[in-house]
């Protein structure tokens, strides 16, 4: 397979010298009609109000086609060694339970049967919790989880739990409650153990090796803080089959993950499987496996425009390296996505914020861009003014949906409020891209500014699957086309190794030292 | 006064041709020893790991001195119509109830004079429901304040309220519960009324005009939530003195405000001072008070090696200006700031994301950066990657403290958590300033990634008010170097007027209509 730089690329080339186009001159009722992928879980991608026209986005197909980047994504679900650098196999896909391509051996093991079988042991597991049959120490039923993990264990599959809970209340599906505890901070925990009750709460130790001081940090957090029952029984451990933690006696179970699964790709795994099936029950979580297959399904499309996750790649590698755009703003008008841009916040900038290419060698090119977002309901009150009237343009990535998730809703002047929500989303979509005039230039808002929309009827969790998968396989295909290794991350190892040093006493190091007298 | 633009000053000129700084060549121990400046409340500003040496620093003080940035803060501060789009006063400094200088005369009263009597009315009402004299309708004392408010009467307030609950009970203060209802979308009202107990809930609605849609909806909603009780024992409104909501039967009490106080600078005034002061005391409260007005004074000194708040400004603008960074993350070493980051996000990009002057010209540079952040515990796991290794760089603002706020922390390995986590912000620091070299590129950290350091004993309330009006003064002074006022949005109309129309059915707009025919 060709791996090779972007700039080597004649499509990018071409892409250099097209013709920039206006969003106020394309923007029509038409090509709103026109614009829409189908993403998987009911989910529909609209990308009417971005900068490119039929040409660019036929020169965004040559790219895809030049990078090979679908031919890449197959040898990618058939086990190829995808992170180059720590020379591991990339397996989230098959986390969905829904095999895509021809059977992966790693390990002695089939590796599909091997993600189906952890999946059939949470939905035994999470069904014997959730009925009673699996008690705490001292009889009682559990009502609480507790996820115990940092990173990915924690950014994804809270942002999940959190988008689906009200889904759940409106279905009147019987929900435990779930906590998070991200650590470090001690008064995280603190905070987090103050109002749980020892004797009905689970909690969910997320550790892949098992031997961290994180997790000894945490391990003993939850000991000290179940007082009067069995710690044993209380505590599930997901980890890897090597790990110190596995099928120890100091847990109740534990569920296993592996090497092959990125902390920001395991929101489908064991790591948010656990979690989310214990607290709204494994069908929910199934359904949500099914969307991102679906979603997954679709990104095999060699046609671009039918391919949703590959031309909002595709797009956004133009935005980025052709119109020199630094950032991109995730939008959710919906209060349950309140946590979903930090998620993707890691899943973009830890997967392609690079320098150098899968071969180790530096890039000239810009990589990934900066990824913030807040529910679009406050913000829109807020930091919209620099959106809007700022002197550089964010291109923007909005997301709606018809039905509110709990049923609960009041008519005001003729409207309810989720109307009102949605008429404020579409109407910022076009204040963004047409503007106005004004004779008051301070009134006055240039247009031009792009986004798309990624919409669904409600926000199930077959959509929220979609969704999720959408973004991994966008962050994917983004960097196959920059020819990166989205898949490891160095980047962070730098900080660890200078803050064991301060640990151990500074070893000699003035500036270490001088920081650390200011904090420790 | 002189009211030019950044691109006619002198010393603008000299900053684009100062010669850059390698902060690989200037970091050192007594660098960092001597890069201190106090913000009040026992905070700290270091700016040793950022790129400016003391002639770079010499002329950002001429900057100031050309764009006589001091002088119109005391114009400010005395009362002159800085809000020149809205012509209005700029008063939120003396909502810290300590005026600062002249007397200011408005709306046929003294305005310091007001700001002081309102603080008083929520400290006799704040002490008479904590300690049960008012009671709710059915005879129970309130345990509950739900705000509810959009915007700046939301983050602010929910921001500095997670940043001192735990801080509370670390010293056994009593506390009422506090909630926040940002509204719009139905699905975040009817989770927060799901929780709460209408019987023991005192709501604080808070509308400038009270005569808006949303307040409706909200009043509408709270009327709805409160079975079994009278609606207007269980609602306070904080509103302006004009607004139907002043005095009227249908709440307990009404707290003022006035059009002086912008929403995102409003969290000092009674729009944060309510909720505060029930909820966790208005000594608490008066304590942020009295961190904020010893930023305020510090903001006076002419001198910038020793006003802080204007150092940070002139750095930034430096950044943004003469480096050309677009973006300014903010990662706060604690999770009691888990929301601050979102509340200077408001602050800063509804302040200055703007591209025209005060007299409405269009300006050729850039203004405000674009605000991201999260806390550092997890972020360091997450988007660390793209801060560290990505393409672009982006300054850098760490927040972090000593002692934890709840007193409950572990030694593992010979640390507590407290240590465990200031190592790594120590850490941070200097990996991302001296980076590492590596024969493999890719654990290969170029460095010279600037950053800076607000620190302090504790996160308390003082330490949090000088914060807060450290980040209000930085940006009033970058406001200031380019000539903006920051103090409107026009930027957040369009949206809401073609909201309007597509309430009223788009009226003959098809691409309005087009957008709303996916959304409703």
């Amino acid at each position: 397979m060709n791996y090779s730089n972007l700039d080597k690329a004649k499509a990018y080339k071409a892409l250099l010298a097209s013709e920039k186009i206006s969003l106020k001159k394309i923007l029509s009722a038409d090509r709103i009609k026109n614009s829409n992928v189908k993403v998987g879980g009911g989910l529909t991608y609209n990308y009417a109000a971005m900068p490119v026209d039929d040409k660019i986005i036929s020169t965004l197909q040559s790219l895809a086609d030049e990078q090979e980047v679908l031919d890449k994504y197959k040898a990618l679900l058939s086990g190829e060694v995808m992170n180059t650098g720590e020379k591991r196999l990339v397996l989230h896909q098959l986390t969905r339970g829904n095999c895509l391509g021809a059977k992966v051996e790693a390990d002695g093991e089939d590796k599909d049967e091997f993600y189906k079988s952890q999946l059939e042991r949470i939905r035994v597991f999470a069904q014997k919790v959730r009925n009673g049959e699996i008690k705490g120490s001292t009889g009682k039923a559990f009502d609480t989880v507790c996820q115990i993990g940092i990173g990915g264990s924690d950014l994804g599959p809270r942002a999940l739990y959190l988008a689906l809970t009200g889904y759940c209340s409106g279905k009147g599906t019987k929900q435990l409650k779930a906590e998070f505890i991200s650590n470090v901070d001690p008064d995280d925990a603190a905070a987090v153990i103050d109002r749980l009750n020892a004797e009905t709460t689970l909690f969910v130790l997320v550790s892949k090796s098992g031997t961290t001081l994180e997790t000894l940090t945490n391990q003993e957090l939850v000991t000290k803080s179940l007082k009067g029952v069995d710690p044993a029984k209380h505590l599930v451990a997901v980890t890897s089959k090597t790990s110190p933690l596995a099928g120890s006696s100091s847990v109740l179970d534990s569920f296993y993950i592996d090497d092959y699964i990125g902390g920001r790709y395991s929101s489908t795994s064991a790591v948010g499987g656990v979690i989310l099936s214990l607290a709204l029950g494994f069908d929910t979580f199934k359904e949500l496996l099914d969307g991102a297959h679906e979603a997954d399904m679709l990104a095999l499309e060699k046609d671009i425009r039918k391919n949703p996750s590959l031309l909002d790649a595709s797009i956004g590698l133009y935005l980025r390296n052709i119109l020199g755009y630094p950032a991109t703003a995730i939008l959710p008008y919906s209060q349950a996505l309140s946590r979903f841009p930090a998620h993707l916040q890691q899943l973009d900038m830890e997967s392609n914020g690079k320098h150098v290419n899968r071969f180790g060698e530096k890039v000239d090119y810009v990589t990934g861009p900066i990824i913030f977002g807040e529910p679009g309901t406050n913000g829109q009150h807020s930091f919209y003014q620099l959106l809007h009237q700022g002197t550089d343009i964010v291109p923007l990535q909005f997301i709606g949906f018809k039905e509110n998730q709990r049923g609960k809703d009041i008519v005001i002047e003729g409207s309810t409020s989720q109307t009102k929500l949605n008429a404020n989303l579409s109407a910022q979509i076009v204040a963004f891209a047409l503007g106005k005039s004004d004779e008051n230039p301070n009134k006055e808002f240039d247009g031009e500014r792009c986004s798309s929309l990624l919409s669904a009827d409600q926000l199930t969790p077959k959509a929220l699957g979609a969704l999720l998968a959408h973004y991994e396989n966008k962050v994917m295909f983004q960097g196959l086309l920059w020819n990166l290794n989205s898949f490891d991350q160095e980047g962070v190892q730098l900080g660890k190794i200078l803050a064991k040093k301060v640990l151990k006493g500074c070893e000699g190091d003035e500036v270490l030292k001088a920081y650390a007298d200011i904090l420790i």
